[in-house]
């Protein structure tokens, strides 16, 4: 059994994340630091204006956060994708869908970097590979688990709409995107350069949404609604990818998704009638990774 | 047969690519602007130092050039990188090592940009691979293959050390880094804050010595003199990665890598006790490549 519901105090809850209750409507995430709740740290970024807007413009369709180490790592099999993120001053890290596969290769790469993992974090419970969170808590001391407190699944700390991981100057800011499961999330950058999407988005693509409480009509609105507001020149980092395609940007994905791009009605009916063969995994990867990926590992 | 050199024309190229002889020494890919041929376009950044520097300090470890699109791109059976680079307002267009069969998602991706694909350049004569240059070529008016000249490949160019491949306003200069094979190239970036080693360098790795005139001495050498001599924030971009590791940085690579740390008599020991098997698709892959992948396709 998983003792990671056990371990979780808020006071160590918020030390290694600091939320902060979104106030601004639909701009979940957005740029404005002056909104920070007493006693928070800043999660923004410390740019003034002018040179904010400079650096955008000196690195067009470039992922171009002061200060941010960035890294996008692949497991084959499940054709996953796992994103480390780090300040590269204070040197605190998150690591987004880390797989089971993978555990040894991503530890590694924390430890020669000199990073301290707080955040481990799924974008939601997966059904085609297994979590490595849970054993990774195992070797990396004081890392906490993350997912969406509507996913299901324990973890040390459960996000919702708005709640921010912080590490160093940096954040994630979590915006539910559901309709592949219900507990999905896409994490957005603090500056909206980047948006870590799950499986609500792929490169020209998206999740399905035939199981896991999965709902088309959901997914169209959560990627209309929480992703296609980002600015167009906002990176999309997808969970997965089979086609060897590694990134996109928001106004790609607005403008050549051959499902995203149709009316409600007709994506629906694409979504029905995919046919797709049930995952290989599933009926062990969704109870593993409702634990952590700790179930019978 | 391939009809690539008889079509190969110095006016032709002249446009396509603009050559500069390098007279800086080992400081191959100078991103001093002043040396630039008469006639010929600059083909480094027009950045002022003031504002170059606060970007790069602002942009940490990440890809951070003036208005430049970069995309990477994976072939999953023989785990390939393909690179895809292009400037974004002339929208001139260079593609690193692309694979035959993903021959079709890259020429969409170009077409769906709207880019002006001008050369599709090999790292090297690849031996587990077939290249798609030679059927691009067909599908796209005007554009050129590209390789070393070291290689004995015929392509619509063969470039040599401190050539240069420009593309808008950004350009990559070549680097000869023989070992894995004699016509081994690296292309780095005219800021020097990429480079494309192919086979020379990969992550935590490098290319096998074993056969295509492999020298695992060539190969030391070339990494270390031509590689390691570049700044440590450059990110290394390699032909292949099996770990799904995505990229890494020189600074990295000079502290991590488990063979390219040690001597080179070390070195040369641990490369003639790989005793890896043959590539399966050597025997077709390397007549093919030889001919921009146009033999018996």
């Amino acid at each position: 059994m998983c003792s990671v519901i056990r371990r979780t105090k808020p006071v160590q809850l918020a030390r290694a994340l600091r939320f902060r209750a979104n106030s601004e409507g639909s701009c979940y995430a957005s740029a404005d630091n002056r909104h920070v709740s007493p006693g928070l740290r800043s999660s923004t970024l410390p740019l003034s204006p002018g040179l904010t807007a400079a650096v955008r413009a000196y690195c067009t369709r470039m992922a171009r956060t002061e200060g941010l180490f960035f890294r996008q790592l692949f497991e084959r099999e499940s054709c996953t994708y796992t994103y480390l993120l780090a300040d590269t001053e204070t040197k605190e890290a998150v690591l987004i869908d880390p797989v089971l596969e993978t555990l040894n290769r991503d530890v590694k790469l924390v430890k020669e970097l000199g990073l301290t993992l707080t955040v481990a974090v799924n974008t939601h419970c997966h059904a085609d590979h297994i979590t490595s969170t849970g054993l990774m808590k195992k070797q990396l001391f004081g890392l906490k688990s993350a997912i969406c407190k509507h996913s299901g699944a324990t973890a040390d700390v459960l996000l919702k709409e708005g709640d921010k991981i912080t590490f160093g100057r940096h954040c994630l800011v979590a915006r539910e995107t559901p309709g592949h499961t219900d507990g999905c999330m896409t994490l957005v950058t603090g500056d909206e350069s980047m948006a870590f999407t799950g499986d609500a988005l792929l490169v020209r693509g998206c999740g399905r949404t035939d199981f896991q409480q999965g709902c088309s009509k959901k997914l169209y609105e959560s990627v209309h609604s929480k992703i296609f507001t980002l600015p167009d020149s906002c990176l999309i980092y997808p969970a997965h990818d089979y086609q060897g395609q590694t990134v996109s940007t928001v106004g790609e994905e607005r403008k050549f998704n051959p499902r995203l791009t149709k009316t409600l009605e007709e994506f629906v009916d694409i979504m029905n009638n995919l046919n797709l063969p049930r995952p290989n995994k599933i009926d062990f990867a969704v109870p593993a990774n409702l634990v952590c990926g700790l179930h019978d590992v």
